[in-house]
């Protein structure tokens, strides 16, 4: 029995996210279906995280197990040629038995894309978040260095999600900007629920003069969801990379 | 009695091209019809050039005559809050009465964007034709060079259409790559049915090795449709821009 890992690109658009829901199109099944009609087995995959609907994936990572004799690197021009458009298999190597796609995760990056311009861009309205009023980059910046670091970041999880402890570690924070097109990279061992896209919504607070800098320093410090910014819309995040 | 020109950017990716059609949803429906809302008069359009299903714009210009008092500098706001998200309105002026957004057209500008890579990249599947051989850009560009000046197009032009003439004035005729993304760019007086995604699909068959750049020649002084390479898909080409 071989055990595979597979690093997917996908355009979430048009998908009730990526975990398996009865009754709703995701990418799980969508992917889990694929790869059993090339293995001919019932194939269980094991992915590196749960992303929403609407949300993207730049290297999404996933592991399964198969008894199939076909050699590993033929598996992104099988699969690619009967996956939809909007899911793509960038490649696959086998991986040690105790790999696993989902429990094995160090950490991860998330991006996310804001389109800061008062004219609507119609290419960029399922990829980025249009945003019309001029956001202050540089203030931005300074709040984000409140987050890098260990803190309880329960201010930044969305109400309801149940975890054991709300304590992670933020390594790096960064803006770029490219001319209209604003990128946030963000790189922690854990995310809660909502995480990334409360962040970024709290940090276009501060770019549009509603929070200061260092308000973001006492939000943290509050563990209180409604003193943080809105969740920004999904179709501007994206999972970037993924670290085992 | 004011002239208007409106400047717009569309993702033609859900509709029937730009053209009117009875019973097909076609960009220049609703922009006329969100103008006729703002103006409270029945609006006609005279837009630069016709764009076929699936194909977008990013500089498309039109113009129209209008009573309205509306300052001509609200339409883009106006316009935008609602029209739906794949077009929108980059910017209006008031033009000379004489002008008129079809025949006053000078000349114009068009690119062809090809994903030149093995792996098919999801988030380009309705913005540019991916494909996947390796390319021989140096001997595309030597292709080129036979196109660029003034030429009977006729092996150019889609079988079955009708015009006067099939001579043309290629301005210039250039490539670009960044990493796997090619962008051909391709200025003319005047374009033909079909003639940049044939030509994009011929000088394709020149980088893929079908044909030999001097090929190029010979099929332009043959005017045999049959000769040229395929009609290259609807999906990578944009109007860039058009001069008056």
């Amino acid at each position: 029995m071989k055990n595979i890992a597979l690093t997917l690109m996908y355009d979430g658009s048009n998908y009730f996210g990526y975990q398996r829901q009865t009754g709703f199109l995701t990418i799980q099944q969508v992917v889990e279906e694929c790869i059993s009609k090339i293995t001919k087995e019932k194939i269980t995959v094991s992915g590196c995280g749960r992303t929403d609907s609407g949300v993207h994936a730049l290297n999404y990572v996933l592991s399964f197990k198969t008894n199939s004799q076909m050699p590993v690197d033929k598996y992104p021009v099988a699969l690619n040629s009967i996956l939809p458009n909007d899911i793509s298999v960038k490649s696959a190597k086998e991986v040690s038995d105790d790999f696993d796609g989902r429990f094995s995760v160090k950490q991860k990056t998330y991006i996310y894309k804001i389109h800061n311009s008062e004219i609507p861009n119609p290419f960029v309205q399922n990829y980025a978040y249009h945003y019309k009023y001029k956001l202050d980059l540089e203030k931005m910046k300074e709040a984000a260095k409140y987050i890098v670091g260990t803190h309880d970041f329960k201010c930044f999880m969305a109400s309801g999600a149940q975890v054991k402890t709300t304590v992670r570690t933020v390594y790096e924070l960064t803006f770029e900007q490219n001319g209209d097109d604003i990128q946030m990279s963000i790189t922690s061992n854990g995310f809660l629920y909502n995480m990334v896209r409360i962040i970024a919504g709290t940090l276009m607070y501060v770019g549009g003069g509603k929070l200061n800098p260092q308000d973001v320093k006492n939000i943290i410090e509050s563990k209180d969801r409604r003193l943080a910014g809105i969740t920004a819309p999904p179709q501007g995040l994206y999972l970037k990379s993924v670290e085992y």
